[in-house]
C-alpha cells in the first residue's frame, strides 16, 4: 500500500497510503483538463493543477469514501471533480485579488491573464459537472453543485464584507464556511454517500470536512500575521488587500478612539503607509487577538475530530484524525 | 393560449405561444437568482435578467420539448438553466470585453464590477447545475455540462485567435460553435430528452440548435460592420478588439500588399487611428465580403430548418422554422 517510507507528517502518510489511486486521479486530471481545440487551457492549469499541489481536497474524497468501505471506480472521479472546482476557484480569485494589488505589471499582460483566468476557470468548472455526471449518482450531483454555488455565495460575501469595520465574526464564519469549508465537506459527504453509508455517518463526514476546512481557513487568515519563513506564507496581503479576517475583526471590537481612526484609514479608506502593517500586527499582538484567533482554530479542529465518531473506525480514521491536527499543527 | 395579439415577428409569436411557460421561467429565476447570505448576487444579475432579454435561448428549450409532447414540469427548469449559463458567459464576457475596451472610467469601479461579475457569474453557473439536477435526468446533465464546457473551449479559442491573421475559416466555425450554437442546440435537444423522443428526433433538434446557433453568431459579427441604428449594434467593436470574425478573415485572404500592411496594423499589431474603422469597411465592401457573409448566414438558417424534417409536425415546428428566418431577417 506505499507505506513502506515512514514520515512524520499526517499528510503525508495519508497520502502515501493513498498513492494508487491518487496516481489514478491525477492521470484523470491530465486527461480531462486537456482540449482539442484549445491548447491554451492546459498550458494555463498545468502550473497550478501539476505543480505540488497538496491534493488534500482530493484525498479527503478518497479517504472519506474507503473509510466507508467503498471498492468502486467512481471516488477517483470525485476527487478529480473537487480538485477541478478547487483549481477553478483559484484562477477565479486570482483575477480579484490580482486586480485588486495592482502589481504594477504591464496591463496588457494583467488583462491577458485575467482573460484566461476567468475562462480557464470556467472550462474547469464545466469539467468538473461532466466528471461528476460519470457517477450517475444524484444526490452527489446535488451535493457539489450546492457546494459550488456556496462557494460563490462565501466569495462575494467576502467582497462585500471587505473594508467594511462593521463585519462581524459572524459574517466572518458565513464567508469562511462559503469560500473554503463547503469544498472540504462536500468532498468528505460525497464519500460517504457513494459508499451507500448511513445517514449518521454520512453527516459525520460533512461535520468532519465543515469544521477542518474552517480550521483551515482560520489558521491561513492567522498566518497571514503570524508567519515565518517556514510557513511560506507572505504576511500582509490580506491587510493589503483590506480582509476583515478574524484577528482583525477582533482587534476592531476592542478598538480605542485611536485605534479605530487607525483601521478607518488603513481599512475602510484604504489610505495605508509604510509601518502601518507593523503597527496593525502590534496592535493585534498588544490585544492578544493572533492568540485568541488560534484558540478558535484550535477548537474547530477538535470538533473536525469528534464528528469522526460516527465514521467507521479503522486506519483511515485516524489518519482523518490526524489530519485534523496537521491542519493546526502550522500555529505551533 | 395567449395567441390573441397579433404579430409579423416570429419571436414575438412564439413568446405569445410560450407565455404561460415564459411566465413560469421568469418566477423560477427570480427565485434561484436570490441568495439568502449575499444580497449583491441579485444587485448584479437583475439588470442582465430582468431588462428586456429576448429569452431566445429559454424559448427554443420550452418550444423543443413542446413541439415533442412533453408535458411534465422539467422544461421549465431546464429553460432557466439554459438562461443561467447564458447570464453567466455574458457576465464573464463582461469582464474579458471590458477590460480589452478600457473605456477610460475610473479603474476601481472597473475592477469591482470585474470581482463581482467572475464571482456572480461563477454563483449562476452553480445555480444553472442545480436546476438541471432537479429533472433528475443523467442525459440531460451530461448534455448541459458538455456545452458548458464547449462554450468555455470556444471563448478560449476566441482568444488565441484574436490579432491572429492566419486565423481560418474553420477556426472561426470552432469558435462560434463553441461560444454561441453550443448552448442553442444543448437547449433544443434537452427537450427531445426531456420528451423520450427516439433518436432521429433528438438529432433533429441538436442539428437545428446548432446550425440557428451559427446563423445567429455570423449575423452578430457581421451587424459588427453592417448595423444601423435599426439593428441596435454598436458598429466596430470587434474591429477596436481585434477580433477574426467571418467578414475580416475573408477580407485578409482577399488582402494585397498594401492591405495586408493595414490589416497587420490594425489588427495584428492594434494600431489603430482615426478613419481605420471606415477604411477596414471599405475593403470589406470592395471585396464583397460583407454580401459573402450574409449568405453564409443565410445559407445555415436554411439547414436549420431543414434539420426540422426530423421534427414532429404541428404549430410549433413552425415557428421553430419561423425563427430561424428571423435570425437572418436582421440582414434584410
Amino acid at each position: 500500500m506505499g507505506l513502506d517510507k515512514v514520515t512524520d507528517k499526517p499528510h503525508e502518510r495519508l497520502a502515501a497510503f493513498l498513492a494508487p489511486e491518487l496516481a489514478d486521479v491525477n492521470a484523470l486530471i491530465r486527461e480531462r483538463m486537456s482540449s482539442e481545440h484549445a491548447p491554451r487551457i492546459p498550458e494555463v492549469t498545468a502550473h497550478l493543477i501539476e505543480a505540488g499541489g497538496k491534493r488534500l481536497r482530493p484525498m479527503l474524497t478518497l479517504a472519506s469514501a474507503k473509510a466507508c468501505g467503498y471498492d468502486g471506480p467512481y471516488h477517483i472521479h470525485l476527487a478529480a471533480t473537487v480538485e477541478f472546482i478547487h483549481t477553478a476557484t483559484l484562477l477565479h480569485d486570482d483575477v480579484v485579488d490580482e486586480s485588486g494589488q495592482r502589481r504594477g505589471r504591464p496591463t496588457a499582460n494583467l488583462l491577458w491573464d485575467n482573460k484566461s483566468s476567468v475562462l480557464v476557470g470556467d472550462y474547469l468548472f464545466a469539467r468538473a459537472f461532466q466528471l461528476m455526471t460519470d457517477s450517475e449518482n444524484m444526490r452527489v450531483l446535488r451535493i457539489l453543485s450546492n457546494a459550488a454555488a456556496t462557494i460563490a455565495e462565501g466569495e462575494v460575501l467576502q467582497l462585500t464584507a471587505a473594508q467594511d469595520l462593521s463585519t462581524t465574526e459572524d459574517v466572518y464564519l458565513q464567508v469562511v464556511r462559503g469560500k473554503t469549508a463547503a469544498l472540504f465537506s462536500a468532498a468528505t459527504q460525497v464519500g460517504g454517500v457513494l459508499a451507500g453509508e448511513s445517514e449518521e455517518v454520512i453527516q459525520g463526514l460533512f461535520d468532519y470536512g465543515d469544521a477542518l476546512g474552517i480550521a483551515f481557513q482560520i489558521v491561513d487568515d492567522l498566518l497571514d500575521y503570524w508567519g515565518t519563513e517556514q510557513t511560506g506564507k507572505n504576511i500582509g496581503d490580506d491587510f493589503r488587500e483590506r480582509k476583515l479576517t478574524l484577528p482583525l475583526i477582533k482587534a476592531v471590537a476592542k478598538a480605542d478612539a485611536d485605534e479605530r481612526a487607525f483601521w478607518q484609514r488603513t481599512i475602510a479608506k484604504g489610505d495605508q503607509r509604510d509601518g502601518d502593517l507593523d503597527h496593525a500586527i502590534t496592535l493585534l499582538t498588544a490585544h492578544d487577538t493572533l492568540n485568541e484567533t488560534r484558540d478558535v482554530a484550535l477548537e474547530w479542529a477538535d470538533r473536525s475530530k469528534a464528528a469522526l465518531n460516527a465514521v467507521p473506525d479503522g486506519e483511515i480514521k485516524t489518519m482523518l484524525a490526524d489530519i485534523a491536527d496537521y491542519v493546526v499543527a502550522r500555529l505551533r
